[in-house]
């Protein structure tokens, strides 16, 4: 089985149990965000771990099998489409020097890793329209001479 | 004065005077990534902050007429090249289906705003090395049907 | 049933049935452009309006599911091919700078969303030869300092 | 002179003068619009327009020349990154398909054609938001077979 | 069926029955490389139509109905590869600038439209070789102020 | 002297003494669509059509020189933008199949040449709208087994 | 059967014989790169040559068929990927410009035909390393004025 | 003086004494296509042979150790636009996996070099048309397990 | 058998047998990296050695014959996705005109050869986090005049 | 001073005063790689290194300030087209899913990071060709879960 037909059979019972990321995450002591990456097939996960998704989603062993494997990453547009996907895209485009100039005045020459990394997604309510709140969190990496 | 221009003295301003976003962005009231973002020329000020912008990194009058300018925002590469640009480029990338279906599941179906739109960058100081938390804050909007 | 399929499935109704956007539309209390854009899989209908739209087309009650779903919206050509595309896209190609000053003009710093956003066909007809009258009507939003 | 520094030319005067583009196209008895995208470069003015616009604008008779020339219409970014162009090539995209279907049903096969055309920007003033009314006009050409 | 299907079905009857595009297009009145394009799909035909041409290749009811549709009109390759269609595609790059200039001299500010379009092939004999006579026929367009 | 500048003291030569591709072709003695190719700096000229094209728009012998040579032809854009150059492009794309299936039908495999190759503009009055003929004529070229 | 399906079948055949290009290119008096072309669908045969290649491969009548079609020749990468093909590639790239002066000065403003062109492959036996030795002939084709 | 400046001084010695690459060659000892690829940029030259080249067009001593200095080899466009050097691109796309067939037929699995490389142009005259004939000479570079 | 279902065979029973590279390697006497980059079709192997290859992992004969055959090479992306390989990417983007530089600096104007090469992983364990130790080993080829 | 003017006036006084990275690495106490990368602007060095940088090669000090600013790291061409740098980039697209595979075997699911990171390049003597040895030396960076 590989990622593709997992990540079908994953969100296909998701969709069944009437299961939230939310609730998942939090009945096997994970973040929300990271079990939904390894169920589209973006992370890998510990056996164990595999085991627990597979038992809140009822999937067969050989889906754990697939959870543990170690995912190809990749996406289908360079330039994201669809409007959601799009908008962060855009905010590293319109900032991305920005940012590389506060980081960097604040750490140093390096780059914020992408693998030793988590991220949240919080709402915060407001009359005026509720607001996403997304936190990313990745370990500062310094260029070394040498 | 265009934007650029405009980016090209005020960032020489800053080397010179030794002063960080963070010191001139507490000096005038405003968060130090937005105004990053408006010296890079990316954003544009009204005419009270484009004054206190200049007045700190002591700019001619047109620098403010610049910096209060709507900007055309671009950028050089679809793909950006520069390390650390490229890892949120990739962030968007692996994870760009998990957050539409986090987000979407907590907010229904929309998108998060990258205009009405803000930007934070904290240091996390940690023996195991710092890490840099970066946190985006979007007004969510719902799709409307008509 | 994903998007794809709902759009071959209702497509394939309403040619069966010999009805019109308009009088879908109508018939349960919609725009036309809209009811054609959510069968198309391009946007997401409420419970009660997916309903309604399989009784207007005997669909199965899979395929309102699939009308509530949310879209991951995307399109097969970054440069449009189809002549009547094409050209929509040329105007924004000719006038995209043009459409940018005015709009700010009126209306400061800011966008036009897209996502709060409505938009209609109307046919005037004219001996010289009929006129498409295509309106786009969008929240103005705008960016904030901050 | 060439349409780049005639289109220099005429946004400084129109900015030393304090002119709106409704102001400018009021006075000279021609749509805001289309004034703005002659003065980009965009259209060419026939010699009695072009001869009004540089007296509105105190510019030289070679701006006005440069008015009347044929332009070569050309644009930077085959998907456009200022994020109000954007939104609308995001339209394009997302209801490019969806338009084509809705005016075919109303004219037969054809397009809408973008020289035979005319556009307009109006503000609708609301509490929640002000909203862009951007309205498009074009002839319908129906392909013939020969 | 859709217009990929058609395509194969007429391409195939009419090897099977050895007809030529010229053979086909005088039988049903119509021109040879228009009849070619709507059975490639790239072109609808009027019912009348459409039921002449089924009945001379022989081919299903479905097929007219087919023929009928108005297309969606795509090609797979921006910068073709054939050597055929290729050296057209170099003729549009090569003489493009020239034939702006060359039209426009002749009929002011505005385009050929491929809409209100027609097209032939014609063989010149020649002993030094043979010479192939294409030739382009549109309706000028004006731009139109507004 | 490079072609481009070339281009340029040509094409203002030519609007300083308002003289037509049609009225420098007849004086030449060539065909007005080739003149401008030459002068756009697309086709190489003799010595002898070199030194005509430069008396009658009265251009130093230099320029003579850079008509002469051998041009490494090139264009800015791999799909064309401006309306006019692109409606070809668009022929191009939509027909290219259907005309490499009818002109093989009557010259059997091979290609028209763009090289040995000339072409012709004309406008057909019609009260409706006046039409532009565009006439290719290129050798046959046939594909040889080896 | 298409020319994808032919390939298939022929290379399948010459596998199974243990044939070589150079063997049946001798046996039925062709060059081996033409024949490998052909049976690779990018060149037609003569009714005459098909049948042949057909009775040295054991083939089928409709292989024929396929082998005497005119082909829609593609190939799947702009830039190749492949390192044999793309050392060819990059020496097209690198003296691209170098073969076009030498080439002119020799024959003058025009092109090497690659429709009226034949190809060899040839090795020459050396101690310090074989080599390949590709000869590629094609008619020189003027350009001419017109 | 770098590569474009050396170019550019040399192709104009080159025009002013009225010398080809073949005598430029003759005279020097090398070959014509080598001495034109030197000159050009796209190969370096031994102290030697870059004092002989800049005798003979009578050059400074500061173009010879431009001709010595080791080239970065780039060209403009990944797919060719000018005729001569896009027929030679067109070869490889339509013959490429011909050519490897035959190749590695002949030779094993592995390359011919585009570097321990040579190449010559010659002349067929022809009265049917003269034939330009291109040779290419590369070592065969076999893969080797490891 | 093609390339790819070789792979898919091969990487299944490795997974099956539960061996490693590493292991495969030693019992067969060839580097791990060569072994792998075979069975995932990027190398052929000799008859002998594909022999081994099937004997370890218990193949049919048809897919020593595979492995035997001589690879098509391609691979997915022009820029790579997946983090661990655009890593490399990035390190050829970063340091490529450096390595070009010190590399021609020690060996004179020439390339390090991708053919006659060969590539070893090793692990350098490290309290502070291992480290990867990657050594690419390839014949230097001197570009020679003629 | 930016990174670009600091790059041509190191490089120069390089060549000025016949020194090689080898040499200059040993004289700061850095290896030749990095201290070449940093003079090409691709790294940033200490105010300690850039200042004996400087001295070796005897620079201005606004060259040392250069040397110490954190570049943004940018190249020309997605796919390199220099013969030396493609085969770097050949070798990662061929071998780059075998080089996942091989190193995620040895470390877990991660990557080499290419910013923790060293690189060497040596020399191998061999009577039957030099062979260039190019070391990568990388953290790996395992994900985690969260």
């Amino acid at each position: 089985m590989d990622k593709l037909e997992m990540r079908h059979t994953l969100l296909a019972a998701k969709a069944r149990k009437k299961l939230t990321w939310e609730e998942i995450g939090k009945s096997i002591g994970m973040s929300p965000v990271w079990v939904a990456s390894a169920c589209y097939g973006m992370n890998s996960a510990t056996p164990d771990v595999a085991k627990k998704i597979c038992k809140v989603l009822e999937a067969e062993p050989e889906v754990a099998t697939a959870l543990e494997a170690f995912p190809t990453k990749a996406w289908d547009e360079a330039i994201p489409q669809d409007p959601l996907i799009y908008r962060l895209y855009e905010v590293v485009g319109v900032y991305g020097d920005t940012l590389k100039d506060v980081i960097q005045e604040k750490f140093g020459d390096g780059i914020m890793s992408a693998i030793d990394f988590s991220m949240e997604v919080d709402k915060i309510e407001d009359p005026k329209g509720d607001r996403v709140l997304l936190t990313l969190n990745g370990k500062f990496l310094p260029y070394k001479a040498w």
